[in-house]
């Protein structure tokens, strides 16, 4: 098992090297899973012959970024063809068609093994409350494994799959994460469509994502991001690309901190602090007091009357037919008023402004996953309390419009799991990636419960002008070989080096005639992509010619490079760039032309 | 009277002149609102002599752009010292501070001299519904007011003050202006604070501003725009400057034409749309369904909540205190659920999304304001059924995020008021105003009911480089006589011109140590300001030096300015200016640091 992949980098390695077939990999995600032996992980697991007969329909070349790559979806997540129960057997209903997340992955070349377990109607953080039985939990079979997404989180700590799809309200992509010691990334509201997903609270839902690793949660995020017009939720915000470690990091302050009087979580948590410090993190104390009562809003407030309309008709027919705490908490909702949902709102809005003066103090916000790991018997003896306490540091998240990433750090002294969860404001999900890469690998767990060490972190180039020269730095048409480099020719330029920006920037390919050009943005620093320049050394007389002739929405202004350089150099202005097509992936203009897109 | 001014150019012109005191000019108010006899426009009108000696307190030069200017302002919006009453006469009390608005008005140089009467709650399209009588049409006494903003919309009409405030929930701040003949901006929801108004919808009201031309009304709504942290519901929207006219102009389509099957109405609004052709506009059919969908929320859906939400305490205490009529329709809102609220909200959130493909097919919709006027004698046989009607072509506006300019245009055959209201997306409300001035002026309407003609539309310099130069244009500290000017003068620059930019752009000042400097970013065409500058001329190595030196986040594209030219020019990086204070507003940096904001 050990030659066999567990993270994407090594799927995609073991593919393009011919060591794997997408089918022999299908086959052996079906042989983990028969070996794993649980059978509360998948409420529908598809026929192995079926997945096996899409992997060999794949093209030998990648389709997409997740090429021959299994995942399993949760079970409230439409998967065309197959049952969508909730966990819910009476409310289940075969779906006629993919959920937009699910047909994304599928056009990234993903293979859909099944569907996995949760707390019924996504109600809960602890994966107890399912007709189809609790998952084991990966690290210790006394801990719940977490909800309500219980059967993705399992399944990926388990090494059964790479990846999972989850759905998240209030930490249900989170804890479960925390809980198995794996990687989970909770986007912003809109960023992944939610068209095909049973609602649990329509406003606060979205779809989250289980890997191993920062890398490959990303990589998953990336693939299944994007504005969708049949999703009324749906927002067209840029992903972004991950950037420079964030360093100012808030961390609840004394009176904000909360674990149940856990010292061994707290003594966990005080490791990852000291990992952030040692990243080279200024720590910010924050008093999290209207984070809290956001939280409290949730359950509490109004907002429990989402989950009774979502299921609205189901629960008025046939109310016996729901687990007995999920109806218990979903029946909650008659008791508010509309005028009360309003006031809600009201209240809610009060507390995301008194909340966003923060985000000018910090770059994130990183808080424990969970006060302290909860048993299966503590929530034998009590199905709300302890289900309650893990929601401490997730309940206000959506609620605020905040994006967040759950990596595993230190675990606690007795072993048992603590993670952490970094927190930025709408639309900076990119800005997070590094920084939980950094502290989980600063972590020292293993991946899960695979055993397996995390891999080392993906890797990431000196002529200057002389005298009276004026250093230039080329983006597009103008780069060596393009059709305008002719025009630094016959000025007299020289070409000095080639280097890459800082990632600060996002390239545009500019519409209009003639050559095709692109316009480069400076977007927040770290947040946006490293683009390939050439640097050319000009005279001041052909460099005042140059810029002279440079037609709107183009401009010269002073560009930051890796190299620790800022010359002048090629900027767009932003009302240029309202139309064009975001190609800063390609991480400059020739590597845009060379995919064939221009 | 007809020397006294009516316009808000009209006083500022007798100021500058020496015509006219602010004294003198509330004593004319004061002597007009008991010459017009109608004791139902105002709840509270102040002592005479309080607002002379306000008006006398004023310094000799002006104090911002309503220097002196008579505000009377809708008895819902707090005033300190004063009742708010919302026509309630038991509701009443004294507001303790300025709402956020009034406070904006009085920073601008405004004199208050009253709060006017509104349906009671501004809840209504009539003026009928309050203790405090009904003010008179100023047209038609036949007529109903228009409401809820009834006092404000005939005070202005009737030429005793320039300028109101009014509210718009559902259509008050637009219905009592076609209904009296004058003009009715309704914002962009957030732009002006809501801080201190009393809530009809707290989430989709806003203050709004009545005037006899559209240019009053556009000057009085950027002096009140502003974000405002301390309301909740307060958005950093740019609020822009007119440009060219829209000229792709929705209209409804033959089955969303409504006039109550009034032909007089009907051939009035054709021959608005004949103006609009006449100003070259093409005019695009838009099926109004979703639109009159999205209207059918808000007094029969959850909405209603939010009216009985924002005086709770006060209805469920003294029910008996209320307008019969306002309180049969509060009332109706104990009738909805929380989760009825949440399946509203999912349903305009469905219906935003039907209506915004088209936004990329028209610039601006315009519709009648109302399909026909209704008089005092239908409303007394049917209190709610005209009402509602009223409301057609306004209530589904501020559901849907949209903007709306009310404007005169020619009246019908029977000299009944027929007026237009343009409509454009969220944040465009600029972009309104050239076609509504251009509409008014069309319809060839008096003034309100002043008798008075509207003034025309207000007006709109040659040296140039030479051989090898190139053309420069400064909009900062390199301006003549300004810090940085010597740069140019070291360089052998010679000035050429002094002329603004097209109002395509943004002025910032910038943070940071040396000589304040501000940065200018290119807009959406038409929706940013004409800043000044001035054009110089330097060699090519002269301009080259100087660009190699300009420092981030400055830089040099081309600018378009209003003299039809494009020299190069200084150009900001938007990132730049994220932290930085725009002062567009200034109209150029040297009118800024002469403001002693510098």
């Amino acid at each position: 098992m050990t030659t066999h992949p567990l993270t994407l980098a090594e799927y995609r390695d073991a593919y393009a090297a011919g060591r794997l077939t997408p089918a022999q990999a299908v086959r052996e995600v079906y042989r983990r899973i028969a070996a794993h032996a649980d059978p509360a992980i998948f409420i529908t697991l598809r026929p192995e012959a079926e997945v096996v007969a899409e992997a060999d329909a794949l093209p030998a070349t990648p389709v997409g970024p997740l090429h021959g790559i299994p995942v399993a979806v949760k079970d409230n997540i439409d998967v065309a063809g197959l049952p969508t129960t909730c966990a819910c057997p009476d409310y289940a209903g075969i779906a006629a068609a993919d959920a937009t997340a699910v047909a994304r992955l599928r056009q990234a070349g993903a293979l859909i093994v099944g569907k996995t377990n949760l707390d019924q109607f996504a109600t809960g953080l602890v994966g107890v409350r399912s007709p189809y039985g609790v998952p084991r939990n990966t690290l210790a079979p006394s801990l719940v494994p977490g909800g309500s997404s219980s059967g993705s989180g399992v399944a990926v700590a388990a090494g059964l799959v790479p990846l999972a799809l989850g759905t998240d309200t209030a930490g249900s992509g989170r804890v479960p994460a925390g809980l198995n010691n794996i990687v989970g990334l909770k986007p912003t509201l809109g960023v992944i469509s939610t068209r095909g997903v049973v609602p649990a609270c329509r406003t606060l839902d979205c779809v989250s994502v289980f890997a191993l690793t920062v890398e490959d949660a990303f990589a998953a995020f990336t693939a299944l991001s994007g504005f969708d017009a049949a999703d009324p939720f749906s927002r067209a915000i840029p992903v972004g690309s991950p950037g420079k470690l964030p360093l100012r990091i808030g961390v609840p302050d004394a009176e904000s901190r909360r674990f149940g009087g856990d010292r061994l979580s707290e003594a966990a948590f005080d490791a990852a602090l000291a990992d952030l410090e040692a990243l080279g993190a200024t720590l910010v104390p924050v008093d999290l007091a209207p984070f809290y009562a956001t939280a409290a809003l949730l359950y509490d407030g109004p907002w429990v009357a989402e989950r009774w309309q979502a299921i609205r008709s189901f629960i008025e027919a046939r109310p016996e037919a729901l687990h007995p705490v999920t109806r218990a908490i979903t029946e909650r909702a008659t008791a508010f008023s509309a005028a009360d949902a309003f006031a809600g709102r009201y209240r809610l809005a009060e507390l995301r402004r008194a909340t966003e003066p923060v985000w000018q103090t910090i770059d994130a916000l990183c808080v424990p996953t969970f006060p302290r790991p909860q048993t299966l018997d503590a929530l034998a003896a009590d199905p709300i309390g302890p289900n309650a306490e893990l929601g401490t540091y997730t309940n206000f998240v959506n609620l605020l419009d905040l994006c967040a990433l759950a990596v595993p750090s230190h675990p606690r002294a007795d072993g048992l799991p603590a993670g952490v969860t970094l927190i930025g404001p709408a639309g900076r999900d990119a800005a997070l990636v590094p920084l939980g890469a950094a502290l989980h690998r600063a972590g020292g767990t293993p991946m899960g419960a695979t055993g397996a060490s995390l891999p080392p972190a993906p890797e990431p180039g000196t002529a200057r002008a002389a005298g009276d020269e004026i250093e230039l730095a080329v983006v597009g048409a103008h780069l060596s070989g393009l059709p305008l480099n002719g025009e630094l020719n016959a000025l007299g330029a020289r070409l000095l080096r080639a280097v890459a920006t800082a990632p600060d920037y996002r390239l545009y390919a500019l519409p209009g005639a003639g050559p095709r050009r692109p316009g480069l943005l400076r977007v927040a620093a770290g947040t946006g992509a490293s683009i390939a320049t050439e640097v050319w050394a000009l005279s001041p007389a052909a460099f005042g010619r140059f810029v002279a002739a440079i037609p709107a929405p183009l401009g010269i202004g002073t560009l930051r490079l890796s190299d620790g350089t800022s010359p002048k150099g090629f900027l767009c202005e932003p009302e240029g760039v309202r139309e064009a097509e975001d190609v800063s992936r390609h991480g400059g203009w020739r590597a845009y032309l060379a995919a064939g897109r221009g």
